[in-house]
């Protein structure tokens, strides 16, 4: 029997599903250095083990639907730190942010309905609404101007009369983009004069560089009433697989409405919030010092990157991704080839394609996403296995 | 701004609508007997948290996407004692059976699609179908004769072109319910005459009394290629808040399209997978000693509904709860007359009312669900304020 329609229609994550071939390298005993998944290798405060090693109840019993009091507290006062003021009933704790986004999804669409997203995106963004009957519309975008949103005018010619939600993460995953004020305004502009909802990914908050001003979504009084907010532990505190997340909104109807959903799923990990609540007490030199660390990262894979003929990318500003054009003929066949064929003494390199980051087919194709989330020996390394690959890869291009 | 037509069309879970009045009880003083949730107060195995307490790694990195292999093996090995043979690639880690119930729907059914439901049924199934655009047709069944299910033309009734696939839970939630083998194969073979999916909830296997022979879905080698198993450890081992489930189907499209969603919400968590894994190494005496519990707890229930005027139900057979008839007027607002109207001593008693269980309009509104998950003397108090406040309860019908 054949699996539903809309199953069948997804396509596999492209930070993923290399990851198979990758496995074989490295049984084969080769070196990968895996710049294709978000996953840095910077330490989880250790007051996250702590605090779950102190639990000593003798039932891992459910939580609250909405969260653990305690940690939703703490989440308000990291807000609070920013400017940014929630009540305890206008946040919601979740499966990280990958659940926040779905359920901020379903809260904002019906199943037909259209949401804009700014591409290259996160490509989850299309795994959380292909499944429950909703379609990406793309906003192109371009390596070739730093990935700046179109004006106004062209921003309104996305739109349908199925257009519900605007849906975009900044700092960007992948593009690394930071978003000026002026841009920030003007989707809040778009979305007040079209009645639409804002699905602001903020996950990466922490992570902007050269002293750049960042502007939430959430400091935008106008739009407080269709902002929903999305953010997650796993960047900020490096705990990726705590899953944590957490989607906020003074939309009182938006968060009852998907405390229902969290009701269906009951609840979230309980030992998970315990060691999340316990993160939210790192001080702030925890994140100066990761700053530092991604801003040294990313200068020597932007620098890297701008020695090697043919690639073109723009300093990215934000997060920890960079999309660079490389010349070759296809970025998935030469990430394949990496795995696969190549190796430098023994090791290779490992990124995601970028096309599967783009909704309209073409793309992309030749474009690759870089995480800059190893230590700074490791992506000299990387860097240097690149350029050598690049000089005898077979679909290279002049 | 409103939410969508699919979240404002949910209905809140009656397992938890309460809980607010509940709390407030609590505040101000009284002690309240929580015979709404299926939360058992049976310890988890120190097993799983020594397991976690031992994790030594610097970084809370991402787990794959399918789940730790050494949980999957550990799973399978689990299915194996039961002559259920799954290989490694046909079994993934979910987030709580829930998620494995919502991506069973997502894989199986198609915006418009109709699944069918013998009700009362778990409310989260309604709470899974509702947001990705499918319905659930009820299969009515009812407490005067132990819910069993009709037979294959009276099944065979509730088709229509749009209906998919068949979910049920085995043994039964919130019916106690444990289906014959006879019922088993008629499900079968409605599912192979019709060509639908049958999405099997067997979490509560463990849990069957008097010597029942219980027959899994998955013991019916003809309907493999339809069967998707789902399953957690919540019940199991008493860990609900640890928020481990899976998905099973030896129908490999099933399972490759599923681990696209698992990509697309990246991973499990890490930390509960360790101590999932260490709790399918409990011997099969701490199933006997749980299974002996239960027993007991379910025939204190038992009985003293028995003995109460008026109150209908028939001995469940498995899982830990009992729909019983009472003599009200309403469940729902027994329920919260009892929260915030009624003490005894100090002391009050909740229940789910039955009404949520039910799709059908008008059904079981003098029913409740009572989940017998405290050790025995809570039970007796629970249920002596019961009789009580049946004798004073102002919607009491004669």
């Amino acid at each position: 029997m054949k699996p539903s329609t809309r199953l069948s229609k997804m396509q596999e994550s492209p930070i993923r599903k290399l990851v198979p071939i990758a496995e074989k390298a490295k049984k084969s005993g080769k070196k990968i250095y895996h710049l294709n998944i978000g996953q840095p290798d910077i330490e989880t405060p250790a007051a996250f083990l702590e605090a779950i090693k102190s639990f000593d109840q003798k039932t891992i019993a459910y939580s609250f639907s909405q969260g653990e009091p305690s940690l939703i507290r703490a989440m308000i006062g990291y807000y609070e730190k920013h400017g940014i003021h929630f009540a305890e009933n206008e946040l919601l704790v979740t499966n990280g942010g990958s659940e926040a986004l779905l359920f901020s999804i379903i809260a904002t669409t019906d199943p037909g309905d259209e949401i804009l997203v700014p591409e290259p995106f996160y490509t989850n963004y299309n795994g959380f609404s292909l499944p429950v009957g909703v379609t990406v519309k793309p906003i192109t975008t371009s390596p070739m101007d730093g990935f700046r949103l179109p004006d106004l005018a062209t921003l309104e010619s996305y739109l349908t009369p199925k257009t519900k939600t605007v849906l975009l993460s900044n700092p960007g995953n992948p593009t690394g983009v930071v978003y000026t004020s002026d841009e920030v305004k003007r989707i809040a502009e778009l979305a007040i004069k079209h009645d639409l909802f804002i699905i602001a990914d903020e996950v990466y908050r922490e992570f902007v560089y050269d002293g750049f001003e960042y502007t939430s979504f959430a400091s935008v009084p106008e739009i407080e009433d269709r902002l929903l907010l999305v953010d997650s532990i796993s960047k900020r505190f490096s705990a990726c697989g705590a899953r944590i997340g957490l989607v906020a909104s003074k939309n009182h109807d938006i968060i009852s409405g998907i405390l229902k959903l969290c009701m269906s799923r009951l609840c979230v990990p309980t030992l998970e919030q315990i060691g999340a609540e316990a993160l939210y007490s790192v001080p702030q030199t925890y994140f100066d010092t990761v700053n530092t660390e991604y801003r040294a990262r990313r200068d020597i894979v932007y620098e890297a990157l701008n020695q090697i003929d043919g690639v073109v990318c723009e300093k990215p500003r934000g997060a920890f991704y960079v999309v660079a054009k490389l010349p070759v003929d296809d970025a998935e066949k030469f990430a394949i080839w990496l795995l696969e064929d190549y190796e430098n003494n023994g090791e290779s390199v490992m990124f995601a394609p970028a096309a599967g980051f783009y909704a309209t087919p073409g793309l992309g194709v030749d474009e690759v996403r870089i995480a800059y989330i190893l230590n700074q020996d490791s992506l000299k390394r990387a860097m240097a296995i690149l350029d050598a690959a690049l000089k005898v890869y077979p679909g290279r291009k002049k």
